[in-house]
């Protein structure tokens, strides 16, 4: 297997260091837009595993939003499977571009919707990922695999919901994916800062826009941002957190491959951050619409510039792949399934995974936000490097066996898996009588 | 009387538009950075006075951060008064232009303060004009007049403490300037819009500045931002609004010449708006330290430009001056006065003025707060060129005799006043027994 890596952001860094420690590959070609950030993940390997380690890596300058820029290091560097670790707005040019070299590629995130034109708190319009469900006969034609929606969530989450299905349920009512922690990150007098552990841009795009959810009877729909708030109780110390409706790729995913009545998709933001986030829409401050603005440098006034209010708020904020070494907490990402059991009752369970910052930190020197989305396109391609998983077309991570994958991702690292045990908690309901 | 009018932006615009319907000038010279926007206020009084109330006014185009530019200007025109209707920022050069070129100078806002660097919210720094006050020995020596903070607030709320002190109260407890309204903006769609009726620069400026308060025994202080909420009534159907602390020019004017045990200023923001506020310093777009930010066109990404998240906060809103015809409701400016009544008894009084957006509107095409502010000046303007108000040195409204000035403002409009009544809110809690 030959990886070509596209973006040494957050993710894209974290992902390498986590690959370092695997044998599966022959190389991974670390590319980004500014070349210096993929020869940092890679010194930052050599520096914790030694220059020998380093030889698999490769350092590249590429243009994601150019599909030949993608093609042509593809065919330069014999990839095998592209890994895309960047915005999902070049979803397109990179899709485009494996597909044309003839690689298998892997997203965590999938081409982005357009709210219903008329009626977008009711109706779907274009749906996340339906540009590229649109190309999977193409795919399929070539033999070639695009695993779309490989990171926690939805990736981990969409694994859970198969094992679910598989193994845990005769019949499922509602496969609910419930994503909580309780982060902190302090400034140097130790006060808590307003620092979002994920790309604010991508946060914005997720809850402004019309959550989805998808009913057996009637299909996709949607409903106003911030709908259906509900506390959900996250385990391993977390506890209760105010979760709302957020559009995510999960309620497009998993009902093409499982059998549920109900899918949806809850974002424990919390109170304050739904604020914030309901301020910057009502300040019209989460547009992607350049303004022009008054220009200003250190010393004094200049000329008009054109700026997208969403850039001007991600640059305020701390850079969340930055903030690691302020953060403590954990973040938990899991489906809570309803529905009834092997048995014939009623069963609740929810399957998480738990992400702590300081082991994360210690461990690979990343933020546990960012270490935990990168964890899971890693196995993904250890399974299908090993041939575990095999398949060509456009799927989802529900589309393979969830088995081997909880079970490589348990496994010790002493005993050659990742060591990151997850849980099942039980939570029907005890009946009275 | 010649004027030059320094800014032609909501409160400029209106300042002229009222002034053309008085005779007590012979000029004004309406100047902006922007000279079209000189020449559309001046286009706008001729369309409803005709050509000939046009004469009196000439548009020149001015960069108000330059000293010399207003120096030239007076020379030029020969003015007489320079009226700086820009934002507060620009005092300091139009101050200095005005003094130099031998001119009378007034503006509605007062030189910017500077937060005491250890201990801000209990301790001032620079206050609010005292670049200006430290300057006032040059005034007078060369028999100029700087009448500073001549808006509505500060400005007629000035002049109604002063009005208190000498016909309403043997002594004074407390002086407290209330700021509410009860206005509404509307979209095509007839769904309320966030659309703040006063510049957001300014508006940031003074409400995330720390508030000062003045004690007789104590002098200056500062608190905490938006400290001491007290819902206060105000009169005319606007009724309850959540005020707060907040920093103001009254507080550091009426102490100079008016004799109080306490002078505060709380401004009727309501939960909402400091709510936004809140935020936005919390994220950091209350900033005017220029970011680096990925600058974009329609065409798409550019290379990064620099801009001060403050500017992007005020660009991504409606400009202030042109919602009047989507709002409705009124807005009331005026002081709360306690103490001790001429008959020796407690008292407890609301003086204020109410500005209706309709009538502002449909007399004026001006939105009703900047109309209410913009009226002041030129009252004030008139009480000097009729020498009715005369004086040397940096003074404060409160320092010149308040009744001509309400007997002025409430005169109607057919004997030769401004029809604007003001109100005397009669508030001495009755005692039992």
């Amino acid at each position: 297997m030959r990886i070509l890596l596209v973006g040494a952001g957050g993710v894209g860094d974290a992902i390498a260091k986590i690959a370092a420690r695997r044998s599966f590959y022959e190389l991974i070609v670390v590319s980004d837009f500014d070349e210096s950030r993929a020869e940092r993940t890679i010194a930052a390997i050599a520096a914790r595993h030694g220059e020998e380690s380093a030889q698999r890596f490769r350092a590249e300058q590429i243009d994601a939003s150019d599909p030949y820029a993608v093609e042509s290091l593809v065919r330069e560097h014999r990839i095998t499977h592209v890994m895309n670790a960047v915005e999902p707005k070049f979803v397109p040019t990179i899709f485009a571009g494996a597909l044309a070299a003839g690689a298998n590629y892997l997203d965590m995130a999938m081409s982005l919707s357009e709210p219903h034109p008329t009626d977008p708190h009711r109706q779907t319009g274009v749906k996340l990922g339906d540009d590229q469900f649109a190309q999977a006969p193409d795919w399929q034609k070539l033999g070639q695999l695009a695993l779309v929606g490989m990171g926690v969530e939805p990736g981990l989450s969409d694994v859970f919901a198969r094992y679910a299905s598989d193994h845990l349920f005769s019949e499922i009512d509602e496969l609910g994916t419930r994503d909580g922690a309780n982060l902190v990150v302090r400034d140097d007098e130790g006060n808590e800062m307003f620092a979002p552990s994920f790309s604010i841009w991508t946060t914005i795009e997720e809850c402004l826009n019309p959550p989805v959810i998808w009913k057996k009877d009637e299909g996709w729909f949607t409903t106003p941002p911030f709908s259906e708030p509900e506390v959900f109780v996250f385990p391993e110390g977390i506890g209760p957190v105010e979760c709302v409706n957020v559009e995510h790729e999960e309620v497009l995913l998993m009902p093409r491959w499982l059998d549920a009545k109900r899918v949806t998709f809850k974002y424990g933001l919390g109170a304050e951050f739904i604020g914030v986030l309901k301020t910057l829409h009502l300040l019209g401050l989460d547009s992607t619409v350049p303004l022009r603005v008054r220009g200003a440098d250190a010393a004094g006034v200049k000329g008009p510039v054109e700026v997208a209010p969403r850039d001007v708020v991600a640059a305020a904020l701390p850079d969340p792949a930055s903030i690691g070494p302020r953060m403590s907490g954990k973040t938990c990402a899991g489906v809570w399934v309803t529905g009834t059991g092997l048995d014939g009752e009623p069963r609740e369970v929810y399957l998480y995974h738990v992400s702590d910052n300081e082991w994360t930190m210690r461990e690979y020197d990343a933020q546990c936000v960012v270490w935990q989305t990168a964890m899971n396109p890693v196995i993904a391609l250890e399974l299908l490097a090993t041939g575990v998983w095999k398949g060509s077309g456009v799927l989802g991570p529900e589309a393979f066996d969830a088995a081997p994958f909880l079970e490589l991702m348990a496994r010790p690292l002493d005993e050659g898996g990742y060591d990151q045990p997850w849980g099942l908690d039980e939570r029907t309901p005890t009946r009275a009588g």
